[in-house]
């Protein structure tokens, strides 16, 4: 068993709680607040700077999930607690609509502005809404929470009920994000009482599992109702990131079920598509590729975003907890350096969120209509707390 | 009054032809047309081997109207009549559905898989039936066309008749596509018989002029209902290659309306937008701007797409046909330059689409979803004309 020296994981947890507690949240509860109307602004130029007022629901409900995260988890800070209040009683107010829909965005003051076919808003709405509750002990907040959660577990078996279309003739599929961010919602809102949703978790782990295709070590994006591979644009499209954070959620399951044969398809899942998805040349995680060598069609295919780099980072340092493998430590520092070198900003705070190929930077903002106060800190919160149980 | 050799002229005139009719023609005709099942692949790799066989209704359309016009224009080989119609009779079978809508895309075997609230597909699926119909005599083509066209200006008055949202307390705005494309159908489906269509022209160009803001000489993608700016992302969003494609779809009339003042205005819709769009470092035409300089959000912003670039080199011919200015023919010759240099493929033939700031390429594919037969050629087509009227 592979095995490094308490000195350099010491200095790489100092590194990341730097980061955490002096780049990257510092930088969102200076910029972000609107003590005028509620919420955050989501839209934010390299040095804070709004640039637009609309207010992204996906990031709303983030950005209270994380700083109510933040208190429960680090120390008590009661600004972070008045920092979440101030995106939950704005959610509350503004966010959902007829049929418990919520939307996709709002603008400054609240008016409903976009609702997307999908249950993506509701999901981070649930989130946001049951973790301020729980440290809070406002109970009402987590009921609102598990109510909608049955909303969303239904839409998402049966997505046109929330206006998607299907047609007859064309072979229905199966995507990963729906079990993806179903699996982390039960996660979060069950916590260590899960049991009342056990069939539900279990029946997201089967579909997630279906886009593993261990033979050839691939993680599908898009698979038939049975698992079966699509030889089409979307059935051959691979999301290297994507499928490492499938891994990681999927990894915090097979922990929880002490579920071994789940931990070791958790840890292949992380191993494949990081394989995968790195670029031997210039470094980073693509974007999107096609797993039979056919040319990707998003235009955005082989940059380099930062949130793949945040789970991959995060998923490196849990295989390594579990399994103590040279590599897996290895490819955590790989991650790691890469991710500081090109999208920490010691000047401003929080990372930049897009590079070229090459590894050029091709976005200054810091926060836009998808990229706000979440994946930089969570990856960072949940690496410094695997590395602290890696010390023990 | 600038003027240059004839035998520069002749030269680059050669240079498209050889192009067109060698080079991009021969690469759609061999490896485009679905013999079994009709219709075209429009999912190419660079040697023209298909990746995906679904069927993209804006491409089918664009390549029906495409070859009927070359049908029309140059010589008439038969061959591309049969091309024509082997899309027609597809598009005729299997492209519409309930209420006059047509699909979006359809499985290789026509079967539908994609209804946009858009009205492109409607748009593409006219310009290809009534181009048909014109150059075969076959009337009900045109006669569909027509019928269609009066559907879609309904639509493009009312998109919640074709299932759009509005949201009470957000202002509406308004877009320069549905008026820019509206207009170019008008041009198409009226011919020189555009009279029984006057108030709808007359309607779309004064929605388009609506974007031109002429004291910062910017051309707006999105204003408010009385052409104001509008401060947020959407409102301040710049796509250069689009507002010149407006430029020259507005110079048509204004010179079928013989309107002075108009001309003045789309000359100058070209000079600002390329001015503004062109990268002084990298060469090429960005794909979107920021009117602030606030940052862009598309991940794709400072791309270099194909299609700017042929809507560029046609504009500028066009621009230099009117008023013979030297700056004109440069600007000509500086976007074929880059064009040829970087989009043109000698040994497959058709351009690739897509390459990064710096000029390098970042997709393989000469077509997908939203790339086919249709920019190039007609670019190609557009000022090999405009070239013989600034040679005559």
């Amino acid at each position: 068993m592979f095995s490094f020296s308490t000195t350099e994981l010491q200095k790489v947890k100092i590194q990341l709680e730097q980061e955490l507690f002096e780049r990257v949240v510092p930088f969102w509860e200076r910029h972000s607040l609107d003590i005028t109307y509620g919420g955050y602004f989501n839209c934010l130029d390299q040095d804070g700077s709004v640039y637009d007022t609309t207010k992204h629901i996906w990031l709303q409900g983030r950005q209270v999930w994380m700083f109510a995260k933040l208190y429960e988890s680090v120390h008590t800070e009661q600004k972070w607690l008045d920092i979440a209040r101030l995106g939950a009683e704005f959610l509350r107010k503004y966010a959902k609509t007829e049929g418990n829909r919520v939307y996709f965005a709002t603008d400054r003051q609240g008016r409903g502005k976009q609702i997307q076919r999908k249950i993506f808003s509701e999901c981070f709405y649930a989130m946001a809404l049951n973790q301020f509750g729980k440290v809070t002990g406002e109970f009402t907040y987590q009921e609102e929470a598990i109510e909608l959660l049955e909303h969303i577990w239904t839409w998402s078996k049966d997505l046109r009920l929330i206006g998607q279309v299907s047609y007859p003739g064309v072979p229905p599929n199966q995507g990963l994000a729906i079990p993806m961010i179903m699996l982390n919602v039960f996660e979060e809102i069950s916590g260590s009482n899960w049991s009342r949703y056990e069939s539900e978790i279990h029946i997201c782990i089967n579909e997630i599992l279906q886009h593993v295709d261990s033979e050839r070590k691939i993680v599908f994006e898009t698979v038939g109702l049975d698992g079966e591979f699509i030889d089409s644009i979307e059935g051959r499209m691979l999301n290297p990131g994507h499928a490492i954070e499938a891994g990681w959620f999927l990894q915090h399951w097979a922990q929880k079920l002490n579920d071994q044969s789940l931990q070791n398809r958790a840890l292949a899942m992380v191993d494949w598509s990081f394989e995968r998805g790195w670029d031997q040349d210039f470094g980073g995680l693509y974007y999107f590729l096609d797993s039979e060598g056919c040319p990707p069609t998003p235009l955005e295919w082989n940059m380099k975003l930062w949130w793949p780099h945040t789970e991959a980072m995060y998923a490196w340092a849990l295989n390594y907890k579990l399994r103590r493998k040279e590599s897996d430590w290895n490819n955590f520092m790989m991650t790691l350096n890469y991710s500081f070198d090109h999208f920490s900003d010691p000047v401003h705070g929080e990372w930049y969120g897009y590079l070229n190929r090459e590894g050029m930077r091709t976005h200054q903002l810091k926060g836009g209509p998808y990229k706000g106060c979440f994946h930089v800190p969570r990856g960072l919160l949940y690496t410094i707390q695997c590395l602290e149980e890696i010390g023990d």
